[in-house]
């Protein structure tokens, strides 16, 4: 005679996966802490869509669950160099690139991703959001900081159900916010990765790729990355 | 010999405007504030689309100097009798219409319109959102509180370019979430925008309303609208 003992299920989280480098990454830190993961990408007007065809790829080669697109207008409201007609600045100095805040920053849209994230994360249940921001090699982009983050978090918790039940009840916050790579340099995030078995070649990083989705290799993406693979004594595998 | 001197330009605003009596309100009072408007509306999968209608009727009517209607994606979670296939209630007790949080919330509904709306606002330079938010007739969805409108606004200012700039130079706060609304009654509401000239027969705040945008007089947002126009000894012009 068997038994069969019902199993417990893995918990799952939403990860935001845009098909670079670092939610790449990102997808494969959630999956080793345990959680089935739901990924989430947005078409916003971004100049390039070979990065939403790095996610899809990025996705299925990890095992998530699922995979959706949303598609965002954020892209129609104009001002950054991602999805308007501003040049995206190439070949400048490392001073220049961690001076500031970038022609490149998109108005509030880690704020836009998150709280759509928020929204899929609670009518799937899941209690956990991971978001590959960057607060070291990016540290002119605002939404990428861990101020930010928290504050997040705890808006999080009062904007929904399962936040003010849980907060009600005493059982403390219900929503977390992640951002395991918001301390970490490019080439720790890419040992991080490698150990995990991500696979980079099938990601996009570039600002401004070509047709073919090849990088530039001269914008500020393309440079962070290309610099981190060397110190790394590798070359970069979609490169 | 005449002289033109600069004439100071009024401050502009981001109203969310979604066809309703309540934001049709909030839009006259930012207006009687000194705001010049940029009104924000959402297309996100509701099933009637007779409020959009509204919304855009109303921006003209109030003289704004911009509508726009982001398309977004939330419906598609699913979760909500607004946008899934789950009854609106009718007819019911108030009790039942005032505990617990309602099957006509949509999860970070607000969050998401507050994002975009802020998005917006850094691209137009704008530094006051408005929304018409109440805590009295709805007090069970979570992100119609007061707690949460102080958090969006303490994420907004750490989330932005211009909010992190402000902070950084001392100057305080850059944006200013407003919810003229959050602690009056319908009844209040509708006094006010009286006073306003605001055309409530130009507005839609039904759940279920018939195909021809006509209100089902029987779900809670009826209900609720209904007893306030009567408490006023007056007939619901869109009725």
């Amino acid at each position: 005679m068997t038994h069969a003992f019902p199993q417990p299920q893995p918990p799952s989280a939403v990860v935001l996966l845009s098909g670079g480098l670092d939610s790449a990454t990102v997808l494969a830190i959630a999956k080793s802490r345990g959680f089935d993961c739901h990924c989430l990408s947005f078409d916003y007007g971004q100049r390039h869509t070979h990065e939403l065809k790095m996610a899809a790829r990025q996705a299925k080669l990890q095992g998530a669950l699922s995979h959706r697109v949303a598609k965002v207008d954020i892209g129609a409201f104009g001002g950054s160099a991602l999805t308007a007609d501003i040049a995206v600045p190439k070949d400048r100095s490392d001073d220049a690139m961690t001076h500031g805040i970038p022609v490149t920053y998109v108005p509030a849209r880690n704020t836009v991703f998150l709280s759509y994230a928020l929204g899929l994360a609670e009518v799937l249940g899941a209690r956990d959001l991971f978001l590959g921001v960057n607060a070291v090699d990016y540290s002119g982009y605002p939404d990428c900081r861990p101020e930010f983050i928290t504050a997040f978090e705890k808006l999080a918790n009062l904007a929904t159900k399962a936040g003010v039940e849980s907060l009600e009840s005493g059982a403390g916050p219900h929503f977390r916010i992640h951002a395991p790579l918001i301390a970490l340099s490019k080439r720790a995030i890419i040992e991080q990765g490698t150990t995990l078995g991500v696979d980079y070649a099938a990601t996009s990083t570039c600002y401004d790729p070509q047709p073919d989705g090849k990088p530039c290799l001269h914008c500020d993406a393309c440079q962070l990355r290309l610099r981190a693979f060397a110190e790394l004594g590798r070359t970069d595998p979609a490169a």
